[in-house]
């Protein structure tokens, strides 16, 4: 038995996937939710909620979750945190429940969650785990990269590459779409030095200027953070 | 000055583009649409008439136009010519206006031209000679792939990032998006052996199996056509 490999470089390409049954979808946002949701799992977070507005994120503050939300790279006055995987890294996290707002995220997550039979998250973070993990689910695999804005980026098309590559050393998996051996070709062509082959990635200079990307180097470390946070509902856990 | 490379690697990813105004698209169909186009031009045809349907096709065939149209890969009943560029090495094409059949092409080509100040074909066959012309028009340039079925296809954007390559070489010109970078990358990894490289996109394998494939070598030869089809009104000529 065979299952797939597919890769959609944004949500707006999602639709017209050539995956239709049986499938996982992995959702990544490496600059920067899905490293940051991967980051707090790791570091003890108990459950995470997605949501897509500012409007969203303050009802859940209201009843009283902890609430991580920014703007332009500025938390918001009622948040308790920003977006950046660095904030999670506090004892005051361990076991709570975390309202995460994440525009590009939330969309791609609620998106795929309509099809899909699991929705993980997927990070550089993650990357050897989710990859095991997800080849003994025995289902077909459809990698979507959130994207900037519907557009193409370059770092979350890198990782989509970097997980091809452990999914097709399962002789069970197989490619069937451009998509995927196009985002292998790039992760080959910067595998070595990851942060440089990113360096000419538009978001990554749009994070800089907004000052933010000391967390740039930890977003690109592979396998720091032994979890497979997966979607139920509208909560996020960690499967592990 | 400086004047922006842009490109989108399918249809539905062109409304999200990051250039506005004062721009010139490329359209390119390596397989089979663009490469046949350009073909045609270098064979002497003097005009092409993109269709995006039988129907119309018809329509031309009944007043009098040579028509080039396939479904599947077959010749309808009705046309002249299939759509390979090799059908175009006829002297009996000369001089001539061809109403050409191609569902992808015609999408991608009256998508551009509502925007865009001119509409030109690309394909590996007029690489350099349309990037010293577009070079020379001292505009911007988005390239947009026409793409399989609304899915990224690698012929296409490997064809994408050979041009940015030659774009690049004019210190006028600046790449502005992820996918230019992305499509560089592609055309870097698999420029020494273009065939090899395409030899993986599915594309090929379905021209493959519908014995089609004999025009693969043509459709990745460089520099053999010098012309420049661009679109005026819905006829498209040779501007060289």
């Amino acid at each position: 038995m065979k299952y797939t490999i597919e890769v959609c470089f944004t949500p707006s390409l999602f639709a017209q996937r050539l995956t239709r049954s049986n499938f996982i979808v992995v959702v990544t946002d490496i600059l920067r939710a899905s490293t940051s949701i991967v980051s707090a799992f790791n570091n003890g977070v108990k459950t995470i909620i997605p949501v897509s507005d500012q409007e969203e994120a303050f009802t859940y503050k209201e009843n009283g979750y902890l609430v991580a939300a920014e703007h332009d790279g500025l938390i918001l006055d009622f948040a308790d945190f920003g977006n950046s995987a660095f904030n999670f890294m506090t004892p005051e996290v361990i076991g709570k429940t975390i309202a995460y707002c994440t525009t590009n995220g939330t969309k791609a997550i609620k998106m795929a969650s309509l099809d899909a039979e699991k929705v993980a998250i997927g990070a550089f973070l993650n990357l050897s785990i989710l990859a095991k993990w997800l080849i003994h689910q025995q289902k077909n695999v459809v990698i979507l990269c959130a994207g900037w804005k519907e557009k193409f980026n370059l770092e979350d098309s890198f990782y989509a590459g970097a997980l091809v590559e452990k999914l097709s050393y399962s002789p069970d998996m197989e490619i069937i779409c451009d998509s995927a051996h196009a985002a292998l070709d790039l992760w080959r062509v910067g595998k070595d030095h990851p942060l440089d082959y990113i360096e000419k990635a538009l978001h990554r200079h749009r994070l800089k200027r907004l000052g933010l990307d000391d967390v740039l180097p930890y977003s690109f470390t592979i396998d720091n953070a032994p979890v497979v946070p997966v979607l139920k509902g509208n909560k996020i856990r960690n499967v592990l």
